[in-house]
């Protein structure tokens, strides 16, 4: 049985929680928070705390705080040479204090408190310095039920940034889908299949091969009707600035 | 029994003839294209013909061809009127010849022969121009397993538009989720439970309620970081816009 220390009680914090509740292979033998009101809902179910010199002996401490209080909650941690991960996608590894054995769980995916989460679906990119730590991590990713990679940390950075593409900028498309339909009384709600099925298209085609529309086809007359359409001058850039980068992908245009 | 016959032998007229081979409410009774060879697998299923003469008398004429042929081929039908639509998102009803009974039957979805299709994902927009033709359209639709709706012509147009935006605008932001990731080696595949989270957390939450992220928060370092952390002008290029858009949209950004 591996133990562990939770600190922070956000989204990422809390799932962890819940998700480890429920693994026979790991204990969290303490909750830690700065503020402990808020895991006092846990408090029937775990030992919680609001003081780090009461941190109980643990295989591993899971730092999920928010990234610019990383390095410091690390330095205030009252020990050494124990093994402490943080779940940041864009922190350092070396961020945390090097009087500790260091890795990150970097779990990749969005998380929010509320809403329910199936660690199948959250995939746990490992890093360590120290090679001897990675089987324990790993351990630990596995027995939430979630696919494990290790990675390096110029690939973790890459990967927090094209989340940032295919989550945060593709959600603003959908914004944007949405504020052109209500504009003219259409309902949003027709475009939901539409948007299911291009996320589900890539599951085994590449995003190459599965566009189509006007810019790929490069058909010139339904570009301008589509320009001539949009009144908004913001959305009007978006439309050109993808269109543009469609070609590009698709040969259409010189670079 | 409604009778059918369907014009066009590409993506739609394909899995429409499918689609209707499994209702007991509609049966088509001749399919035509102008190249009647690309018929042939079909033949032994129904009548096939390249002989716009020879059309068999029908309920309701469905054209799916290449949205510049639409216009011409209505002209050329030896009837008139007829029930006739198109399956067109950009193109007028009114494209059709007037010696018709005019409409349009645009399915809303990505359509590819080779892929399979199921009718209950893809919302079927009917658009009349004689109130007396939409009933036998509705059946028509619904006998697929349609979601159906009734609109106009300005917001079909406005949901053709959309549908660029959150279907083809989209696919090319995962593109380049795939083109930054494997510059630094790291696997895109990491990032597909974290697309089909994104195109599924709007299913019960509006696009706006959904966003999350460095440009929601307005996190001015993070932001920085990505930038520096992108060679390629062009994605940066997409980079700024987006984030731009999203402070627009959540008030961090005066208009
Ligand atoms: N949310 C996601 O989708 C996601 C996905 C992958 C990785 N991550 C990473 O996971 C980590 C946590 O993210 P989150 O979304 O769970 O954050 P969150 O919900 O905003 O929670 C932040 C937590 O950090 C604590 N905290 C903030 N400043 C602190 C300080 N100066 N000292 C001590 N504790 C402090 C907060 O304590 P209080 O409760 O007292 O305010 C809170 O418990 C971050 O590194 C983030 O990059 C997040
Ligand atoms: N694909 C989609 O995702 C989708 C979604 C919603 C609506 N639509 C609409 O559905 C319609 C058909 O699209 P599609 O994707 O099925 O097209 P497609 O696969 O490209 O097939 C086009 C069909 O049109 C025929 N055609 C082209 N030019 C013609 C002409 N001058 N005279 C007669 N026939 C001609 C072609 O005949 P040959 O076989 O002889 O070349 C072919 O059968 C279009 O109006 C499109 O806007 C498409």
């Amino acid at each position: 049985m591996i133990s562990v220390v939770i600190l922070g009680a956000g989204n990422v914090a809390t799932h962890l929680f819940k998700g480890f509740e429920k693994t026979n292979d790991v204990s969290v033998v303490q909750w830690y928070n700065r503020n402990a009101s808020s895991l006092q809902p846990y408090s029937h179910l775990v030992d919680v705390t609001d003081n780090l010199e009461a941190l109980k002996d643990a295989d591993l401490y899971i730092i999920a705080v928010s990234d610019d209080a990383i390095s410091e909650l690390s330095s205030s941690l009252p020990f050494k040479d124990k093994l402490v991960v943080h779940t940041s996608g864009s922190v350092s590894v070396y961020d945390l204090d090097m009087k500790l054995k260091r890795g990150v769980l970097y779990p990749l995916q969005s998380f929010s408190k509320a809403a329910k989460l199936d660690f199948d679906n959250v995939p746990i990119c490992i890093e360590t310095i120290d090679k001897k730590s990675y089987p324990l991590l790993k351990k630990v990713a596995v027995s939430l039920g979630s696919p494990t990679k290790r990675i390096n940390s110029d690939q973790r950075r890459v990967l927090h940034l094209a989340a940032v593409f295919v989550n945060n900028f593709t959600n603003q498309l959908y914004r944007i889908g949405h504020e052109i339909t209500e504009s003219e009384g259409a309902e949003f709600d027709l475009l939901k299949p539409l948007i299911k099925e291009t996320a589900n298209k890539i599951e085994d085609m590449s995003p190459f091969k599965a566009q189509t529309g006007p810019a790929k086809r490069n058909d010139k007359k339904t570009i301008k009707k589509h320009l001539k359409q949009l009144d908004n001058e913001h959305h009007k850039a978006v439309y050109e600035l993808l269109t543009d980068s469609i070609k590009r992908t698709h040969g259409r245009k010189k670079l």
